[in-house]
């Protein structure tokens, strides 16, 4: 997608410099817009941790990086010792973000291309087309997400004789968290391109506010027109007609169809509910969980610091500070996720179609599925 | 309320000092408490104005003593002087906060008790006794309230046989919004010193966080068991079981039953609809509006600077600063509070007593309201 008039994707290695992969540092933004360079597989471990790179498809096509540059770093002495080496290198990588599901994904299936190529010199060229490939996989995912629900817009643009269609967003499913595309944003990108007037209503996403530092900065860069609110505003907005359908993205959907996303997604697919606006979940069929039946009771939802909750941070003068909202002493519970059961969720929109939120739908989409 | 131990009002006049009308500073809270001297009009007019008072019942009262001390400085050379000086301070003080319904009240209530005290000095006396009483009165309102409520709290108490009682709480409908004891906040304290286990999930409620900055710091120093949440939370909570009712105050009640309050009020009464989970509007009388049938359709919903959603305060090492949330160039809106339809309230608590959210209930505890 474009920054500054640019195209960027959230990964990248340069024709130049085969030794460079290179990132965003999305910590800064949307203050700062700050490329950096990984050159180890130290670089890349610090990437993933600190959250240089965040959203499930981005950690995996980091650590696939990794993988190449650990084969670049490797003793090429023996197979034996450049495997060896690699293993740690994964060992050192997984751990970063033990919950992260494409992080131990893309690392299995890194190793394999490796182990699976001849030569030293091979493996290595393995490694670098591997990860290219999970890249652009995740890329070509998003981009046929976009194809699908674009045409979602399309219709909803057509009932209103072009009249703008205004779409509500929750967290940030962008490009940023993926390689390219997203996959919330995806289809509003893709009814853009198709001249479509869209307008998306940002959601902030407190605690950590990725709604209003990653969802309103790249919906800027690519010229789509959107309004931040505070998570309390959706309801209001669908009360007063101001919101034709929400589209959202998921970190966990069950084949029978409740969607795990973003801690207030639920409350939102209440309102559209209420109001008869459609609520659409958008992910590629990686974050289809085969195996729980009953997401509101099953799917695990992380908690984290509270520190989250009782902070903001954002630019003071020209400084990144954070800011205690709450009394310092005071205690707070930080749930990073809730489940939306598949009565509220209208329509799931994967890289193979659309389906209904339930199992006889979804497995007509991934009949391979079928047990 | 206690605020390190000590009780206090939010707004009083010490015995010693009858020319001093004392204020909590509430913009710095949580972080300073300082007490405010109000000494002249210009002073009061300045408190309401730059929100060193909030709330609709306390800017009434903070008002009330306004003319009291428009009375110490008026000349006293004549009644005519004396009154005409009043009517331009009213005048000062009203334009403070065009919106606040309680603010013209109380200044006419006021204007009313002086012009009936037949000498200058009666008059300064009755606008001492009439800003008492109106503060006095709000107290003595927020304390029903109070008792009204308590005995819902007292009913899950029991059948929770005696385990806490889990309250969710939007906003700060608190003894800072009034002048003791608040609205949502009343049941609170008055179950407490009925020995009822309580714990309250205290809402952040952005843009303006009154929640996390007052809510939580107000429930602290009065030792109820509390945890701040993001306003995104809400759902989940009422989802696992973990919220046994709901309270939220109210800025304006339909006497059919809708109710406006903070934006977001409305989504949590969608998650406690969908999870069978009481929910409560707490209120004085006062609030409540005798002439609109749909909330929905015609409460105006007051819009606020996009500042305060692209922004959030707090403490930073020693200093309050604001921090920039977003991209410097976002827009934002910032609807200040919807509007819950009646169908979402289990039922309303008011001074004189709970009553269902629908018309024929409510004129049974105000009989006097029947055209």
């Amino acid at each position: 997608m474009l920054v500054k008039g640019k195209h960027y994707r959230t990964i990248w290695v340069e024709d130049g410099d085969k030794e460079t992969v290179k990132i965003i540092d999305q910590r800064l933004l949307p203050h700062r817009f700050e490329i950096v360079d990984l050159k180890s597989v130290e670089d890349t471990a610090k990437a993933i941790k600190d959250m240089y790179v965040r959203g499930a498809p981005l950690i995996g096509a980091t650590a696939a990086w990794g993988i190449y540059l650990a084969c670049l770093e490797a003793p090429k002495s023996s197979t034996v010792h450049f495997e060896s080496y690699l293993k740690q290198a994964s060992f050192t990588l997984r751990k970063t973000r033990p919950t992260a599901v494409n992080l131990s994904w893309a690392l299995v299936k890194q190793l394999q291309t490796v182990y699976d190529a001849d030569t030293i010199g091979e493996k290595i060229n393995a490694a670098f087309f591997g990860a290219k490939k999970i890249a652009g996989d995740d890329a070509a995912q998003c981009e046929n997400i976009g194809k699908h629900g674009a045409s979602i817009i399309e219709e909803i643009s057509a009932k209103k004789n072009g009249d703008t269609v205004n779409i509500l967003t929750h967290c940030n499913a962008g490009w940023l968290a993926a390689v390219d595309f997203g996959t919330a944003t995806a289809p509003i990108y893709e009814a853009a391109k198709r001249r479509i007037k869209v307008h998306v209503w940002v959601d902030e996403t407190r605690p950590r506010s990725q709604g209003a530092k990653l969802t309103a900065w790249e919906l800027g860069q690519n010229g789509i027109d959107h309004t931040l609110i505070a998570d309390n505003t959706g309801g209001h907005l669908m009360q007063h007609g101001m919101v034709d359908l929400c589209i959202v993205g998921s970190d966990r959907t069950t084949y029978t169809g409740d969607v795990a996303n973003k801690i207030g997604t639920y409350l939102k697919a209440l309102a559209a509910h209420d109001n008869g606006v459609p609520f659409y979940a958008a992910l590629p069929s990686s974050t289809i969980d085969w195996e729980i039946e009953d997401g509101v009771k099953d799917i695990p939802i992380e908690q984290r610091g509270d520190e989250e909750v009782k902070y903001a941070d954002g630019l003071c003068g020209s400084e990144i500070k954070s800011v205690l909202i709450s009394p310092s002493g005071t205690r707070a519970a930080n749930y990073a996720f809730d489940v939306t059961p598949r009565r509220l969720v209208t329509a799931l929109i994967t890289e193979r179609g659309i389906c209904r939120a339930d199992k006889e739908d979804v497995l007509r989409l991934f009949p391979e599925k079928k047990k």
